[in-house]
């Protein structure tokens, strides 16, 4: 660990002896000058370990507009916004609102409750408050909710310098001024000029003439998991957010769209592990501890089930008593290839890949995949069995069933979520421990099931 | 599947009849006026799905330059670049390469064999070569391996006039504009301007005057994974690379860095699930199957050892069959709650949060985890066994045997990989699958050593 944290010294340096000294002895002015030169992220992270009094403090040395990049760059996994906000005068928890980009904004009242919500709105700044009601509407987890109103549009009629004249106005206020959109005269999108062409542009030019106008869009309602995908594609800065009559109503900026794919990895692996929730860690053993208990209970009983399954087996193994031993491997070998095959499955639906392809190809390709790794480990299986215990139909029904079980479980494991997706249910729900417990099963079935008939060589 | 394709209409439309009508019979006007009006990333997925006459055809009616600009979009993991290279010109292939952005062309030339490299870098512009031969030597992984180095860098002693004159002049060559970076007179890295600040700044202003003198940088060794996340927590455009006196050496952009997050989330979560590569889609089965049978084929081992544990207790069993019943369930239990604590501590690793705590309250609280959760599925278990088969004894011993399991297990989960990571060894390859098999491997010796305590109940 100590690596990391030597490597890290290339990040911004905090000078917390000094601001700590600056805040507990009132210098306002020394406080002000270390503090403001910070990155807005370093100044989230020099907060966020302050106590309470401390911060009331930071409340009167930073005016709300400065207190509002701090806040932009806080992380909602780590604060409660809702107790952040209490602290706070109100008027000035909303003159802060107001001059946060009103995406990010959005993002911290979506934390609060209703009333809460409403107060806020009505003390706010008029324009900021309409802006932010109007994204609060749209849905979680779709374009709409991750977009922001703050961009610059202009119109094909203009010059270069021109538009150059409303870029510098606008810059303060808007998200990014690296992309600058065109509208027609009902506002649906007509184009799009990067300011890199601007600025290389004649000046007298059309804008009409330079934009281009095969501009790529994402309708309002789609995932955002989507727009990711479409960001990484084309190497975009921003994405135009569009409703289903093309008129522009937002922007997806790059930095949103990092946190997207950080969260939607998170969720994907956490639901492989099966446990709820993986993006804050937990301070105490007992939140920990409330997240990973309702799969393990959930786990429990389908194995109490399975357990029940063998338990119907009882007699065969009151005779064969040795056939006990290799439950663990054969359940184990169906977990861990029902595993595999999910995390291909998933992952291939989560960048799109399997989009393309035609879906018995794909159920073949398993099928395939699963003979030939059950073929492989099957003749293993056996032969081992058969040099290390000398019986050879032991070795015989272990590998016959393991070779049956590989099939099964792989074509289980990439089944399973492509059935989900076609059902517009989150494939990462068919999380791995669930179908690693549904192979349990099935191998212990296909086990015994083989036992039974081979019974009369084994006793 | 058919909500993704239709949703993503408002992806940028290819008119593949066209195009295709017009390169068939050699329109090359007509199709050079559809095609290169295309973003780059459409060509290149048009280009991808040609056969190999109609590929020759293309780099007729292309420039060097326009194919580099379509083959920067091409992915690594669905196509071969030797291949590609290959059929072209070897001149042409060279001046392509020459037009590429180094850090692209690193990444393609790292695909080919060394004397490969050498004879393309031989004939190409001696410029690109140099610059290419720089990145060619910095470790995969590295932030140096990623960077590219066409970045436009200035002097502090210069208005921003002059500055906006060089911009525009380096503009075209530049991988981004929109940061401009400040050096002395050695070269070191002094401070950074946003075309943003840029912009809005006075023409006659001096830049060291506007510019941020507390930039943060990352240096050329630093893992792609930490570069990540400074990118992602500062939401920057693109971060300066400096070698350790600080000099310059070039930037990392954030497209690049959306390709980084995309490929490290899919190595985590490919060794959560014990596959080798999850990034290319496997067209058949045999090349799915070999990248799935090293690790199923180290757990069939793991699994053997483990029979043979089970085998150690042959007698045990043979006096109570009914102890085999519940094999599957604490073997599965012990690897649910063991899959569970590596993919919290995997996911602190990577997202630094882990880095900022003690170890011991780390094992503290997973200790507490397990205590919890043990104590709760043991309870449980025990009411179930005996409520089902009124056994209180076996119910007693399965219980007993849960808690204790799980307590170990989610030590062993946890405990390996932040071992791992102390090492130096990538954490996440302490994969899914050889936790849990690791873990069946403990469970087994508690619940079978448990069983001979309780042995002289049960019969």
């Amino acid at each position: 660990m100590s690596e990391d944290r030597q490597e890290s010294a290339s990040r911004q340096q905090i000078n917390s002896e000094l601001l700590l000294a600056a805040l507990y002895s009132n210098k306002l002015e020394e406080f002000r000058a270390e503090f403001l030169d910070l990155h807005p992220y370093d100044q989230a992270e020099f907060f966020s370990k302050l106590v309470d009094e401390d911060r009331a403090k930071i409340y009167n040395f930073l005016s709300p507009e400065e207190m509002a990049d701090l806040f932009e760059n806080l992380e909602a996994d780590e604060e409660n916004f809702k107790d952040v906000l209490a602290q706070m005068n109100p008027n000035y928890a909303a003159d802060m609102l107001s001059n946060m980009y009103a995406d990010d904004a959005v993002d911290v009242l979506n934390e609060l409750d209703k009333d809460q919500v409403a107060s806020y709105l009505t003390i706010m700044n008029e324009e900021a408050a309409k802006e932010i009601k109007d994204l609060l509407h749209y849905e979680e987890y779709t374009a709409g909710s991750i977009m922001t109103t703050e961009f610059i549009a202009i119109s094909a009629n203009q010059t270069v310098r021109s538009a150059m004249y409303i870029l510098k106005k606008e810059a303060p206020r808007a998200e990014t001024i690296y992309y600058i959109f065109v509208v027609d005269e009902e506002k649906r999108l007509a184009g799009v000029i990067s300011l890199r062409d601007l600025i290389v542009a004649d000046d007298e030019t059309m804008i009409g003439e330079v934009m281009n106008d095969r501009v790529v869009s994402v309708s309002v309602g789609e995932d955002q998991e989507e727009v990711a995908r479409m960001m990484r594609d084309y190497n975009f800065l921003a994405l135009p957010v569009v409703d289903f009559q093309n008129h522009l109503l937002g922007i997806i900026t790059v930095d949103d769209i990092m946190d997207v794919m950080e969260e939607e990895a998170s969720d994907d692996y956490s639901k492989l592990a099966g446990i709820a929730d993986l993006d804050t860690i937990d301070r105490n053993p007992f939140t920990a501890a409330k997240k990973r208990l309702p799969w393990l209970i959930i786990l429990l009983f389908l194995g109490m089930f399975s357990a029940s399954l063998i338990g119907r087996f009882e007699e065969t193994l009151d005779k064969v008593a040795i056939l006990a031993i290799f439950i663990p491997l054969i359940a184990g070998m169906a977990g861990n290839t029902g595993t595999q095959a999910l995390a291909v499955a998933v992952r291939g639906i989560a960048t799109g890949d399997l989009e393309k392809e035609n879906k018995w190809s794909i159920i073949l390709r398993e099928a395939g995949t699963g003979l030939i790794t059950g073929a492989v480990c099957g003749i293993l299986v056996a032969a081992v069995v058969y040099f290390w215990k000398g019986e050879f139909f032991l070795g015989l029904l272990v590998g016959i069933s393991i070779f049956i079980t590989l099939i099964i479980a792989t074509l289980a494991g990439s089944l399973v979520p492509l059935l989900m997706h076609r059902l517009k249910v989150d494939p990462a729900v068919a999380s791995g421990p669930f179908i690693t417990t549904i192979n349990d099963i099935i191998s212990i079935l296909i086990y015994f099931g083989m036992a039974k008939i081979f019974m009369r060589f084994l006793i």
